[in-house]
């Protein structure tokens, strides 16, 4: 149990210090008294989400609509995996992010959708044969399973490179500077510091006993948070966030990022492959190194909450204008699959 | 032979349809009186190749260098391919059309770079073992022969995500309007109605009897002209041209990299695997459509000169400035790999 202790505290620390090294009163907006949503008005998350449920499932079926007879399988395609459902968070959390700063949800749409197209080519990708093998994904035969390996991987590439044309084609009423910025963000977010950086560390590291926990928290920041990160922080700055206001955001996607990835390993271990929709129990099965078997269950959870209360604080400064992103992070580390 | 006659006779009338309807008077440049370039001022492809060689590969090299020991593995893997030689021909057709329109070669090399990135992703996936299957690419065993398929797919897809990274962090000199109409043309070129939608279509119809002329040439506007074509028509963009300019240079674009393709198909016919870099006769052994297959080895290599001609009209309204390009087109249909 010493070796636990340490290797959590050593954890700990690590994850913290950057976000103790923000200032909040560098930002313009006061600091309000408390972190939590105001009690005159109470916020209600699901009523939140559904509310954005309907224009972003809309918006994702339009962009993979085929046009032509010639394109009908590749769409068909891309269709199958990007409309299999999910919680749709990185569209969201972009969303709330631009409203946050008196953005409008038209102005941060196409960066939405092109987030969720990113996250389902990587999605795609991973249950590849030669990636993870997966059968099942949200409750459905994978892309590959159902369209063969070849056009999964062209689905997956096309979806990739469209979601980038979407940001910089529909993206309406922000500078062009500004969608530069995103479209550099969500470009990095997918390279060798990003999503794919991160997953080839991921498979270097399979089955490997070294593995530390600074190896795990540089393959769980590249693979998951630093697309949370990009959703929050593109919002931001379609929104008209100030440097400074997206950097305090960018601190808030970093911590949920982490704790999204800490619950997906813990609730591998908890939660049915009926709940999950993909098969449970994976990650033991495939000697995966997860924080359950790094820091036990119990302090894993524990850690989750860690990050996300760490993460809440860095919203502080922006008050009840803060409601949706706080309401996520909490459901980040709260939810059953 | 009537029947070839007529599917010949079909087919240059679908490709020249476009071609024929532009015309040169909606330009603000004078045509000169000759397509050829002025005698008093010899051009050298040689030369202009050689020019553009170190900066090209510097930029190349440059943009996939790791920075942080946990990237080593995916970026040797993305140098491995983007580093093996190839004859660069999108990175100087991009250049070539910026310094056409006056534009510099610094305005234009994070775009030709990207360009390059884009290619070589589609050779790594396209040599996958569920794709073409191939162990030979330009001499040297394929990516995933060395990486295994797994990181050869991650490559791929960190180096598509990282070029449009590129080109919105690093073009400079140019508005930012401009770089997002580069960067949704690059989006779009990948897509359903670009390289992964034509290489869908090439698998369908792969050893399909009913494959017609019409299915095969939008497979290679899609596979190959597409991207060509984005070459140099953001080329064109970055370097200050007018709509109408853009679109004769897409023209252009379109007639050589069509003639690209029937150059492939013929050199898989003619050439040996030691020219070619790649395995020789493939179409054949997998019973591919083809141009020589059919309209018949001659008839193919005359249907690719007439292309090219076609090609070249398009820039007779910019007189000498146009040699590169020209010279380029020349050199598509007679290379020897």
């Amino acid at each position: 149990m010493a070796r636990f202790n340490y290797l959590n505290a050593a954890l700990l620390a690590l994850t913290f210090q950057s976000t103790l090294a923000f200032t909040p009163t560098k930002l313009n907006s006061p600091r309000p008294t408390s972190l939590q949503v105001s009690a005159t008005q109470p916020f209600s998350l699901d009523e939140y989400l559904l509310s954005k449920k309907g224009p972003i499932e809309s918006a994702l079926e339009a962009s993979v609509k085929s046009r032509i007879p010639q394109t009908d399988k590749i769409c068909e395609s891309m269709s199958y995996s990007l409309m299999a459902g999910g919680k749709r968070i990185r569209p969201v959390l972009c969303l709330a992010a631009c409203e946050m700063f008196g953005g409008t949800e038209e102005m941060a749409m196409p960066t939405a959708v092109a987030l969720e197209m990113i996250h389902t080519m990587s999605l795609i990708h991973d249950d590849l044969p030669s990636m993870d093998n997966d059968d099942l994904r949200r409750g459905k035969p994978t892309n590959h399973v159902i369209y063969g390996e070849d056009v999964a991987i062209l689905a997956g590439d096309a979806m990739l490179s469209t979601s980038f044309e979407h940001v910089a084609r529909y993206t309406k009423g922000v500078s062009a500077d500004k969608i530069l910025d995103v479209i550099a963000r969500m470009g990095k977010s997918v390279g060798a510091e990003g999503l794919a950086g991160g997953q080839v560390m991921d498979l270097e590291c399979e089955g490997k006993p070294g593995t530390t926990l600074e190896d795990l928290k540089w393959i769980h920041i590249h693979k998951t948070a630093t697309l949370l990160q990009v959703a929050v922080a593109s919002g931001a700055v379609l929104g008209g966030a100030s440097p400074s206001e997206v950097e305090a955001c960018e601190k808030f996607a970093m911590n949920i990022g982490l704790a999204f990835q800490v619950a997906d390993d813990i609730l591998d271990v908890t939660a049915s492959s009926e709940d999950l929709g993909k098969t449970a129990g994976k990650d033991e099965a495939t000697d995966k190194t997860t924080y359950p078997k790094l820091l036990g269950l119990e302090e894993s959870k524990a850690y989750a909450r860690q990050l996300i209360d760490e993460a809440k604080e860095c919203l502080a400064p922006f008050g009840d204008r803060a409601a949706p992103l706080l309401a996520i992070a909490d459901y980040i580390v709260d939810r059953k699959n």
